[in-house]
């Protein structure tokens, strides 16, 4: 099932928002309804906010059917629109980033040329992203004894990708060696990504899962029913330090009490070697009711005050090492980081 | 607002589940629906269920209009019924052995002697816990600096107990002496007694309050944002192991790791001395559809495999003081608790 196609000129999205009780995709036709959709988690996942702005630009380009002298203009507004969707994942701007020079290499050719580049150029991306989490998997994998169960949050699965996942594609590979006893998978609220994608998505790839609530993490760690960590992440700083869902930074903190590895998967489009720590991360802070209901349903009083950043910072002295297409990165990660970027 | 009464033969209690929406009293006439109300979470918090649990040992005797020689049969069957509710919160075998005891003591005097002293015995265990909720609070208020910012979870508050509260007891306290800044409250998947029953009962009383998820109380303590930790109980071992709340445990991880204060506040009653160790304590299992939706409306794959412990177990190492009315305990808890006892 992919979670992003183009045909004929429109860009089909799996509505993730309706997951798993409605599989359905969204036609958008225009830069605007895909900006929206990356601000409303129809896509989300770091590297599939990357290549769906992608495909945008694409759109943009292909769909413009006004004067030649605005093709510009409209263009460095999609540009600027995608960019202002999300702040925390680095590979929306880094995806952005590539199709930007794309477009400044075939503009003079006309637009017609551009269009097509572009949007060869998010293809590109789209096969590339499954190559690269599928070499991401396999250097994950081999860092996992037999029998092993694996405990992960949010959604960092096919789901959040162009296919096989990165957390997931570890874990993907795992169970493809038989090495997997089991996933516990984090809810993750307030979104609910891990509830709603990552066990759908387990479960349709008949590799065992168990839910649980995100406050039962340190009692499963107590009871020695997990081995360790893996997730994903949204951006990582040069140093090592990782932004990812909120909560991630707490199962950091109960795998180090616990003796657990913590692994981070990503691919190498996730570092930002611009950014020495984890401190200059962006954080994004999203809209108060994604606390106070849940899935529309209210739980609380309406108006109380809420705290709701999208992610958190894990410190690099809490993480076990970065898997990533180019090998795993060990501490320091500020040299092996690096050393894999060459 | 009271969260257990009795009028006229009736046993009235809060209905728990309905709150915030709603504020709805459910009528008990039979101890059996005292038994399903426990069960349901109608009542729920440790030294609510055993002073419901009393209520409803008078209510069986209240109601019985069977022939006098099935009256002893009739009231065994009801004190076995009321203890098989649920395993954890050792208040309420504490409440039913108080109520055993006025039975035995009054038995001789007839049947209708028997009902008035039961029903006194819960009415003066009513009225102690509010007693024992203040006396904690203002015990537990004198370890905190003005402008403090706590942490709790769960519902340890006037809606756990006859009035007052055993953690929110003391953050009351706090409140009354102007010394408190602010109170986050966990949601605390999955029931959300946090989300649901914490911020409406602290919203009632005008006292600051923030909601979070689970998740987000590691962020909250790596960005400084709170100054220690209280929480209320469920059963505590004599060497200061205890069993409250899950996602209780993670909270002492996270307080721990980041060098914050990491408080129990529970009467003595919830202090059981004939378990050595945290080991010892029954831990509950509840119904997997707990995780699986949210307030009714499912989440996730329908049949998904489930943890749901209702409690985890603190060990005593990570506990800085467990507050009760005859004062603070501090470590090492054997023989602070058992002095307390006196």
């Amino acid at each position: 099932m992919k979670t992003v196609y183009w045909q004929e000129g429109v860009l089909y999205l799996l509505d993730q928002t309706a997951l798993p009780g409605t599989v359905r995709y969204q036609a958008c036709r225009e830069a605007e309804e895909v900006a929206q959709a990356i601000r409303d988690l129809v896509v989300r996942g770091a590297p599939l906010i990357g290549v769906t702005a992608a495909y945008g630009v694409a759109l943009a380009a292909w769909g413009f059917d006004g004067p030649e002298p605005d093709f510009d203009r409209r263009m460095q507004e999609v540009f600027d629109l995608l960019a202002s969707t999300r702040p925390t994942a680095v590979n929306l701007f880094w995806a952005l980033n590539r199709m930007k020079k794309v477009y400044t290499e075939h503009r003079a050719q006309g637009r017609e040329q551009v269009a097509v580049a572009l949007l060869q150029e998010a293809e590109e991306m789209f096969a590339e992203d499954v190559a690269t989490n599928q070499a991401m998997g396999d250097f994950g994998e081999k860092l996992f004894a037999p029998r092993v169960t694996l405990l992960t949050v949010c959604n960092a699965g096919s789901l959040a990708t162009c296919g096989y996942g990165t957390a997931l594609g570890v874990i993907r590979s795992c169970h493809r060696e038989g090495k997997l006893a089991m996933v516990y998978a984090c809810e993750t609220r307030p979104v609910l990504q891990g509830a709603r994608l990552t066990v759908w998505e387990l479960c349709q790839d008949g590799i065992p899962v168990t839910l649980i609530t995100d406050n039962m993490a340190g009692t499963l760690m107590q009871q020695s029913k997990v081995d360790g960590v893996v997730v994903g992440a949204d951006r990582i700083a040069a140093n090592g330090d990782t932004a990812n869902k909120i909560g991630t930074y707490m199962l950091a903190v109960l795998a180090h009490y616990h003796g657990l590895p913590f692994y981070v998967a990503a691919p190498m489009s996730t570092v930002d070697f611009s950014l020495s720590s984890g401190k200059e991360i962006p954080i994004e802070n999203r809209d108060p009711d994604e606390v106070r209901k849940v899935m529309g349903t209210p739980i609380t009083v309406p108006d109380v005050p809420v705290f709701n950043p999208a992610f958190d910072v894990t410190p690099n002295r809490l993480i076990s090492g970065i898997i990533t297409e180019k090998g795993v990165a060990l501490p320091p990660f500020d040299s092996s980081l690096a050393a894999l970027r060459g």
